[in-house]
């Protein structure tokens, strides 16, 4: 917390003092009252050389410490959170006519998924504040991440999932010994039911949208990012947007980055939507305020109708100059295979959204083919195995005999 | 290849030169005549120095490109396989009774296994010899490591599969653009079937027991586990053991080190096996050689009944002064579980098997609380769900009320 003056609301622009269990604006209340992490940037510029992050052996998250909100003397959960590889996406790029395309793969964290960002910060604020059980409710990613997180500390979780949400996802939660509250309804109501228990038994929150330290831990995928383009931030950056946090945390981060003077230009957002959950992208594309859906998308980590980090997700995409457009679940499929067999990366539904919608955006001429582009993967289709098959269909099942194969390979045109 | 002098038969000791399709010892034959890769460690001594591996901005297994057999020059698929973390395992050591234990988490690895290890190898290889399509069998992992790699390469792969394949790993070779066959058999089916197919079109081979390269990919684990040990080789390293090429792959890797003198001493191996399928422990813990039994056990990664690399692993295992042990299935659900509440990370059931054997081997007091040991954790349990459910038990439901919530808690005395 060095480098931390303090909180902003969001919406009234109050500033406030960080202290244990202040999340929202007392003033705009839980809903409306979402804080933003405010730092010392002259400090940071002053003291924090480049060349120490540059030269870190700290291959984690960590070596961004300085632009965390977590003391230096924490305790930090034994997990390599970040530093995920980049990867220069040339056989996807030429299908998407994306000249300097890059591929941040965040599933390969240590539950899978970039949510593992958000919540090791979640179990250092928690231990700094004396807490023992952290609690949240999450379409999956949040809670795997929380919950391993959270064992490597030796804390005790409360996780409330709905229960739509995958089985792989689930498994995790209960291999990491989570205590898992499968809600028998949507997002919404295990969101709520959540911040009751929450309040009852008086258990540190993780739920990204009211814990403003959150997006702290998310903002660090776009230092990578930055880094590892060697601090020549992209034209673009393409990420599905369900809640709103991670959008937020992308420009974040790219924000800090600019402030201290070690990027020169700030990137344009893409957030992609399903269009069987938009209601943001919906509000961005028809220019009016956004209002709740119904949550009906394959791609369930982003199946949110009512986002509760809306307007922090609406403002990043506004002040980047970017843009929000929606995909069908089919599209969403359809990104799956081509980012499976172009670059042999396996992402989940919602993690290959921003993907998705890249492609639409090339279409509409938006995005040209000489730009240089990053589409952010968010979690690994290992956790959601269904749909993988869905989108990639079933193997050739033979007896073992080589006439058998031969016939079958010939039924298809192979090899 | 600038440090390989040759390849060396195990059987008979004849020193052969490398060259494009020669895999095995064409006087001993494809069965007996494994071949193992001799390099030039005086060399090797000479003219690299351990710095330039320790300072190296290579954050992959090719850090290591000494001790690797292929050419500097042949191209890469774009995907960070290796330097997978190496955690200090406090909590876990703790119900194991040991104090400095270590666990390797190789689920980390791009497509979720150490087999991407002999995978990345593999693609380099074919490429290196003018071939555009690999072959092989797998229980899974080595598939979808080749499947990805591959995918990543530009390369078509036809992989053989046995029918009890699980879901996840199928999943991941059909996203990654592979021609799946899954054979309605064994593994030894989908083993001879897969040769007979490679002999009749030519196909590059990643059978790995036959294929001496892939042993070298495996070794880096090794190579990495002693850096990570800051080049102190720890007391014991427990793996599971299925064909037994990863643990010849570790002692190839161990002894590298100790040739060039970057290591002073060699760790003992421990191997182990589910005693639903454990030819090899039996025969270590009977001293008799061993032969060929059913395929009987939740491991699949290890369900091999007619172990391929059998002499090397023995050997391995042998010359480190190290053993075999066999444990139950229920112990290796128990280990899964273990491994996720104390160190939050979730291995697949062949992944955790040498932990499980690290219990055995503490209660027969034959390895000291006092002894550094290293766990492998082979694969990521996200691609085995259905056996995380099974170790780890089903969430707790609940409409969205809290007074149901509250009365199911009471139930289970929680909070």
């Amino acid at each position: 917390m060095n480098n931390v003056i303090g909180l902003r609301c969001i919406h009234c622009g109050k500033e406030l003092s960080a202290k244990p269990g202040l999340y929202t604006c007392p003033a705009c209340g839980p809903r409306d009252g979402i804080l933003d992490v405010v730092y010392d940037y002259v400090k940071i510029k002053r003291s924090v050389p480049l060349e120490r992050v540059v030269h870190s052996k700290d291959y984690s998250l960590f070596r961004y410490l300085p632009f965390l909100p977590v003391e230096p003397s924490t305790p930090r959960p034994q997990l390599r959170v970040g530093l995920s590889p980049l990867y220069r996406a040339a056989n996807l790029g030429e299908a998407l006519c994306l000249n300097h395309l890059y591929v941040k793969d965040d599933g390969q964290n240590p539950t899978a998924s970039l949510k593992d960002r958000a919540s090791v910060i979640a179990v250092m604020k928690a231990v700094e504040e004396k807490m023992t059980t952290i609690a949240c409710s999450s379409t999956g990613n949040a809670a795997s991440s929380l919950a391993g997180n959270a064992a490597a500390m030796g804390l005790k979780t409360f996780i409330f999932v709905p229960g739509r949400a995958p089985q792989g996802k689930v498994a995790q939660l209960l291999i990491f010994g989570a205590n898992v509250i499968s809600v028998q309804g949507s997002y919404s109501d295990a969101f709520q039911l959540s911040a009751q228990a929450i309040e009852r038994w008086g258990w540190y929150n993780r739920n990204a949208a009211v814990n403003p330290y959150l997006v702290e831990g998310k903002k660090t995928v776009a230092l990578e990012i930055a880094e590892q383009l060697d601090w020549k931030a992209p034209d673009w950056v393409a990420v599905s947007v369900g809640d709103g946090c991670i959008i937020s945390g992308v420009w974040k981060g790219f924000q800090d980055l600019y402030k201290v003077g070690w990027i020169d230009k700030l990137p344009k957002l893409l957030g992609v939507q399903s269009s069987g959950c938009s209601p943001l992208a919906d509000a961005v594309q028809e220019n009016r305020p956004w209002h709740p859906v119904e949550e009906n998308t394959i791609a369930d980590s982003i199946a949110v109708g009512v986002p509760r980090n809306a307007e922090k997700a609406l403002r990043a995409v506004r002040e980047s100059h970017g843009t929000m457009v929606a995909v069908s679940d089919e599209e969403i499929l359809g990104a799956m295979r081509l980012l499976g067999r172009s670059s042999g990366i396996f992402g989940e539904p919602a993690g290959v959204t921003g993907l998705a919608g890249l492609r639409t955006l090339v279409k509409q001429g938006r995005i040209g083919s000489e730009e240089r582009v990053v589409a952010i993967v968010t979690g690994n289709g290992l956790k959601d195995v269904k749909n993988a098959i869905n989108a990639a269909g079933e193997p050739i099942k033979v007896e073992p005999s080589m006439e058998r194969l031969v016939v079958e390979l010939k039924k298809l045109q192979l090899p």
